[in-house]
Parts: C-alpha cells; structure tokens; sequence
C-alpha cells in the first residue's frame, strides 16, 4: 500500500533508490495523459504543431540521430526539463551513446552557461535511469 | 492520517486522481504563505512592485479579461508555471471560455515553440481542476 | 542620390528626421526579400510552420485583434523587435488604439521587466511612424 | 518510518512544517550525488568548466561577497532555482543580511520582471531555512 | 556633409574610428527622446514602473556601485544591450575600475555562457568608449 | 569615396546589393577587433573560457561538423545573432549542406518557436553570402 502511495510522488529529488524506476514510467506516464487531454479539445492549431513536431525529427537530409541530438542541445539550452527528457528517451533509442551524450551536455553548458548545470544534473539521472 | 500526510507532497505530476483536488488549494497557500514572508521584510521596491502589478491588470482602455489574457499568454512563453496558474485562475474568474483559452494556448506555442508544450500541459491540467 | 544611399542604412537609432519615414519600409523589404529566400529552399517543416503562424491570427473564439494583441505582448517579452513591428502592424491595421496599445506596453513591461523597456522605446518609435 | 519515506518527498510547497528542514540537506545532497555522476564520466570540457566556475567566484578585484551577490542576481533574473539556492548559501556564509538580500531580490524583480516573483518566493523560503 | 550623414548611421560595427566618439552620444540622445515620447502617452503603470526602476538603484543597504553592478550583471546575462550600455556609464561614473568591470564580464559568461560573449563584446567597445 | 564610407555602415538590413559581400568580413573584422580588446585586460577566466570554447568544438565521440550544427542550433534558439553567424561559418567550412542547414533551422524554429523566424532570415542571408 505505502509503494502505491509513493507511485504518486514526484521522485525528481530522487533520494530513495527504489523510487527511481518509476522516474520514466511517471514521464511517459503524465505527458500522454495531458496530450490526450489538450487533443480532446480540437484546437487545430495545437493539433497541427504537433504533427509538424513529429515531422521535424523525421530521416531528411540529416539522420534521425542528429536530428534528437539537435532537439536535445536545443532543449537543454532553453532549460526545458521535459523537452530534454523526452529527447533523451529518443537519442537512447537511436543509440547515441553515453560518451556522444555528455559532448552534447558540454556544448549546451558552454553555449548556456552554468545555469544549465542544474538541468545536466537532472539529465544525467534520467541518462542513468534509461540504461539501468 | 496518510491522506494529511499526502497534502504536503507535491502532486504536479497528478498520478493519483483524489489528491488532484488539492492543486489549486496548494498553489494558492504557498504563494500566500510566501508573500506574507516576503512583505514583512519591509522592502519598499517589492512592495510598490507587487502594487504596480495589481494596477497593471485593472480596468483600462482594455478590459479586464483582455489583460489577464494577455498576463498569461506573456506567463506562457516565459515559461513561469505559476505565473499560469496565476492568470488561469484569474482568467476562469473573469469567464474565459475554454475554447478561448486554447487558442491562447495556441499562440503560446506558435510564439514560443514546442519547449512551451510541457507548460501547455500544467495549463491544461490546472485548468481541467479549475473546473471541478 | 544620397538619399538613395541613405535608404541602405539601418535607421535604427533614428537621428535623422527624414530617414524616419523609411523605417516601416525598410522592415517590410528586408522581411519580404528573406522570406523568398528560405522559401525557396523548399523545407517542407518551415513551410508548413509559416503557414500554421498565419492561422494561428486567424478569427476564432477569439477575435483577430485580441489575437494580435496576445501575439504582440508574447513578441514583447521575448524582447523580439521584429516581431513586435510585425505586430505592431497587424494591430494598427485592425484599430488597436494608442491608449490600449500603452496598456499592452505595460503588461510586457511589469511581466518582463525594465529589460523589456530598449524594446518599448524601439516599439514606441515605429508605433509613431505607423501613424504618420 | 514514515518520517524516512517522507525525507524523500519535494518539499518545495513546504506544507509540513516539519519537513522544512529537510529542504537544504535535500538540496547538497542531491546537487552532489548527482554532481559525483557527471564527473564519474570524465568528460574534460565539463571538468573544466566546473572548475572555472570556482574560480569564477574566488577572491579579486571584487571581494568574494559582492561576486557571489552577481552571481545571485544573474541566477535569479535568469529564473534558476538550484543556482539561486546555491548563491543563497554561500551568500549566507560570507554574511549577507537579509536587508541585503531583499535589495538584491529587488533588483532582480525590476530587471526580470514578475516573472521573478515565484523563483523570489522559493528564494525567501530557501533563505528562511538558512537562518534556522 | 558627409559628416552630419554619418552621424545618423549606425556605429555599432565601429569600422570608421572618427564615428566612434558618436556612440555614447546616440545612445544617450535616442533613449531621452524615445523616452519623451513614451511618458508624454500618460500611461500610469510605465510612468509608476520608471520611477519604481530609479529607486532600485539608490543607497540602501547595499551601496550605490554594487546595486549599479548587479543590474549590470543582471542586464549581461539577459543579453539586453541598451540596459548593459546604461548600466555601464553608470558605473563608470560610479568608479567602477577596468579590472572589477572584468570581473562582472566574467561572473556574466560563467552564468550566461558563450552566448554572451557577443554582448561582452559590444559591453567592451562602449567601456572603453567611456574612457576617452 | 562614398563606398569606403559605406563600407562602415551596418548592412544588415542589406538593401544596397552591391554592400552584401561586405557582410562576412564586416563581422570577422569586428569579432577580431573586440577579442583583441577583451583578451589584453588579462581576465584569467575570460580567457580560459574562450579556450575551452575552443575545446568543445574539437573531434571527440562526436565529429566537428556535428559539434558545429549542435552549436548552430543551440544559437538560434537562444536567438544570439553572432554566435549564430560563427558557426554558420564554422559549417560552411565543414561542408554541411543546404539542405542539411535548412533541417537545422526547422529544428530551431519548432522547438523555439517563431520568435526565431527573424534570426533564420539574417541566418539565411549569412549563409547566401558564404557561397557567393
């Protein structure tokens, strides 16, 4: 009942272990809810940016790997934690590996200063969680 | 005596459908409980400030629903979720509809791109709750 | 034919009386000319993306001018000088008056602060022009 | 036991009182552990970048007092909570008073904007906690 | 002639020296005029906002130079050129020396990042200008 | 005569033709002039900063022409004019492709959004002058 209880709790801080493996399902699991409900409300605008969203990271005249890595530095410079997660999930998938990503964090660092430090941390951990 | 306990935790990520009740009541506490810390150190520039803001949005050439509309689109793209909240709570008040609110929501995410979405998404759910 | 000269320059700073009345053109050309140029390259996200911008303003449950005037407070605070002139435009053509657009000015400027106010005064200056 | 699955919670909406204190260890702690992570993959760009942020801030022509205070105010009007946590601590250890400390919020509110006020907000609270 | 043409030009670029003496000039001449125009709209919340801004950087707890620095450090990391160019004369006035306005520079592209580095540039040419 | 007066004049409005190809050194020129400036100061952190800049850039897990369009796009959405057109010239000189440049300005335009649209069209003038 108390694991029931705790699914429910933001784990960003991350501080009790046996919560992490909750960290992608709660993200995955809170981003289709809301997309569903945002959806439901027809505004064909926001129906339509979202097509082209998918679109953007589609195979063209750069690889669908360069293409997450350039959505992912582009996050992490505008210090978007959701953004960047979301592309982290994706540059997984597509293999990029743990080497290639943290060259990725240090150009957003340099780019963004150390006020992406905060945002790297939070990458990191969700980087780690991905591979466990 | 959980459910007392659960009242502290934050629920942004809105897992456990009972708590959700509470987002507002919490948003709302935090922000008070801070203003009256903040306030009682007498600082006369955040005192005329915080006076300015209400100004800002009263009555004018422009009505007072135009102006909250255009606090939260400003709030949007800024990317400050409780500033959202804020002008969500104000704009329900002053009778946005929600087909109004997600063409707000629209030109939020044209202006400012899809790193507005996740904020999108705490819209869209503060705004489902201001609802219940 | 040093007029003709003179047409060349950036009229930003505004010294010159005479050169003023270039200054909505100038910004017109500029934009006209490059958007050629990046349509012609035949992406197919920036395309779609331009013509999602245009149906964003389009009538709704908002009408158009509320729409530019939420357009134009996000260009504002974003600190976005040509986005703003774009905007500035747009409402001026849809009637937006001097008094209202002021009460925009002070939404993005009590939003996002005295570093909006270099953007106002460049805001303040075409405003002028698109009245002569 | 509930007090240690309590410890892991996000006690940013600081509700119960007695988590409170939990706030600036929750902080150091996963601020190091995550910091630990990111240097554990050698990549050198960040190593150095970290140390030159240290250096940043050491003793100069300016005194390490007023540098941490730059380096407050510049977290605080780019809207970086864990920056701004980190500077209200060393800001607190080198002996800035709270008189101080509102006049540095101040200015961060007037050149940010109110979209500072809720990032002011977890900063009183953070700097509360600190004088415990 | 010519003379009087090239004052109207803009100098940012400062490829002519004679013209460069001109740049603190027309910074100041365009603010004061384009603030003119502003005020004379009798808009209360920007009248109220400018006179707010002014008493942010009076002797209070912290002196004068060290408010002057932090909006200058503030204004660096925002990357809002006009606000470093004022903020800059003011400091310069204030006896801010070569190598502790360095140190601001550098405390700005630790927390900013390279992106700032075009604005240091800029900061640079108008320092140094100021030194004539 | 008139053209070596023009050649100090800011093109970027780029209305007279014949004063484009002045463009690329324009900006070279000024960018050497002002490190030249900022580097005699002897601001240890400022240098170290520009070297690791450096760094970031060098073959790693990632190869340089990645590392550029990462640094590319991270500019354009961050929206700083200058660093954009460094590394426009940095992936000319690398052999990205048009093509490929337009797939990182769609990125750049869908995750930050419209306000990047005037920053992609002096980008893509930048670029037309590269491959005059």
């Amino acid at each position: 009942m108390m694991l029931s209880i705790i699914s429910g709790i933001n784990v960003t801080l991350g501080k009790n272990p046996f919560k992490m493996s909750e960290l992608i399902k709660e993200f995955n699991d809170y981003r289709q809810k809301m997309n569903d409900v945002i959806l439901s409300k027809n505004n064909l605008v926001m129906k339509r940016l979202w097509n082209l969203d998918t679109n953007t990271y589609e195979e063209g005249a750069l690889d669908k790997k360069t293409k997450e890595m350039l959505g992912l530095v582009a996050s992490m410079v505008l210090r978007c934690d959701d953004c960047i997660k979301y592309h982290l999930g994706k540059s997984h998938e597509l293999g990029v590996t743990t080497d290639e990503m943290y060259e990725i964090f240090a150009v957003a660092n340099i780019v963004g200063g150390t006020i992406v430090i905060p945002h790297t941390r939070r990458a990191a951990e969700y980087w780690e969680e991905l591979h466990l």
